[in-house]
């Protein structure tokens, strides 16, 4: 299949980003990631970087992908076309800390271009705190808005309900963290949409660094602690029996580590935690339902 | 719904089986079952007994319910029949051990009936082991094999077929476990199933207790405790993946807390995890693949 340039412009800017958002982590760690170069069986293939047992971050992936090949059966079904060839890249981050005093962050950009000429951009960031500390959800919001509304004004207020909507544990009638921006199936065609997707992928440090910087060096209890598991149990609860990206990506043969690097590095299913009135934690719960952040 | 005495009798043996095997094992720690009790909004409940931070077992549930009410819509279309009344009881029980040289063990047995009469009944028992000893698992298996093949000769070999197919996370081609014995949908108006969920819920503590006491005692290093926290991570996978009453049960407003009792207290999740060549893990690692583990 033949690519627009627009497909090769994606996968360069991809491969820019991600070299740029591991070094400037590692530059607040003493640990470098580690890279695994993979092909994909039918043409194409990705790089995962991967940090591990960090003193701030422990554990985190940076990963570029581009692959192409034949519409899988029920996805070309999925999408009301015939089977044909396609292409899809993109990049995706997840950084869990160690410390609860910082969130766990998660990136995604992609670019999907197929044999028809048809072709859409998809993306977000979402926040998944474990301490109450809404200044730092309104500055991570904040970041969000700037970089949708300078795309388009409104999109910030669109993209921060999908998000909402997305990343709600449905069983429970909770969000897996505090939302931030996502999208889907933007027509690929429109100029405005790779230049969000960029926009994006360019706030993705400026959102997440200071709030590393504010909390690296803060204490934490044991309570904190415990509570961070518990919810990275919630959060792997949601990527294994919601997440559309990690069902698509197992079910049809996608690189199993890569796509299971967003799993938190240590988790606690506790039966029936309840967090004790008055505490943070419990102040916390209360945040994972939709809140207006900032103004619209 | 009028209930036929099976169901009476079905309930009165999951109550009596809950006793039966809380009781047990808590002579083996030194930790009491909590209980809860829970009702469901249309009509019955169930009663949960949670085990946690014993000195043996880690976390566990032995929990039972009957509950009624009207078939969903889906439900119904999956079963092909009009929405109607149903009644459905059964005893679940997953139990976690501390000790990475206990296995891991999941039982279910439940039944199902329906206004226009149809009922039937599943379950099964089955293995999750972190240390390679072959003579435990032939010993399990070997259980399993009189508890099903006293009911009817032939059984043990198609539950245990049935059983390493179901439990096999697909996207690894690999069991969360060594399986044991699986069956769905047996006809309820044939007595000899009864029977055979009967025999199975009988021989849970005739499997079991045997491989707990032989192996309590035992030493255990660092990192067979973290292949176990890994393995632990891929029971979750599969629970939250595939596990079809996991699923079906959270999806259709069971109580939370009592489905998912089945995940491991404490998991890891790690990058790329390879086990060691000629490390006990190593060969643990070939036995999550189906096996004879006796003459059938």
């Amino acid at each position: 299949m033949i690519f627009t340039n627009q497909f090769y412009e994606m996968e360069k800017y991809i491969a820019g980003l991600q070299d740029i958002i591991c070094s400037n982590l590692e530059s607040l760690d003493k640990i470098k990631f580690v890279e695994d170069n993979w092909t994909h069986k039918e043409g194409g293939g990705g790089i995962t970087r991967i940090i591990q047992n960090g003193k701030v971050f422990e554990k985190g992936g940076v990963n570029i992908s581009s692959v192409s090949g034949l519409l899988q059966e029920e996805i070309a079904a999925k999408l009301k076309v015939q089977k044909m060839n396609f292409g899809a890249c993109g990049i995706s981050v997840v950084i869990h800390p160690f410390s609860p005093k910082i969130p766990t962050i998660h990136m995604n950009v992609r670019y999907f271009e197929m044999e028809n000429g048809k072709s859409w951009f998809g993306g977000g960031i979402d926040l998944t705190p474990y301490y109450p500390y809404p200044d730092d959800f309104r500055f991570f919001h904040s970041v969000m808005k700037d970089a949708c509304d300078k795309i388009f004004p409104g999109y910030y207020k669109e993209f921060k309900k999908e998000c909402d909507e997305y990343f709600t544990i449905k069983h429970r009638n909770e969000m897996r963290g505090i939302g931030g921006i996502f999208f889907d199936y933007k027509d690929g065609s429109e100029t405005k949409y790779f230049s969000l997707v960029k926009s994006i992928g360019n706030s993705f440090l400026q959102a997440y660094l200071p709030l590393i910087k504010r909390r690296k060096s803060e204490k934490f209890t044991e309570e904190d602690k415990l509570f961070q598991l518990i919810r990275r149990g919630r959060y792997a609860e949601f990527n294994l029996i919601y997440d559309r990206g990690t069902l698509f990506g197992l079910k049809t043969g996608g690189r199993i580590e890569s796509i299971l690097m967003s799993l938190p590095p240590k988790v606690k299913f506790i039966y029936n935690y309840i967090a004790s009135p008055g505490t943070p934690q419990s102040e916390m719960m209360k945040l994972y339902q939709p809140q207006n952040w900032i103004k619209n």
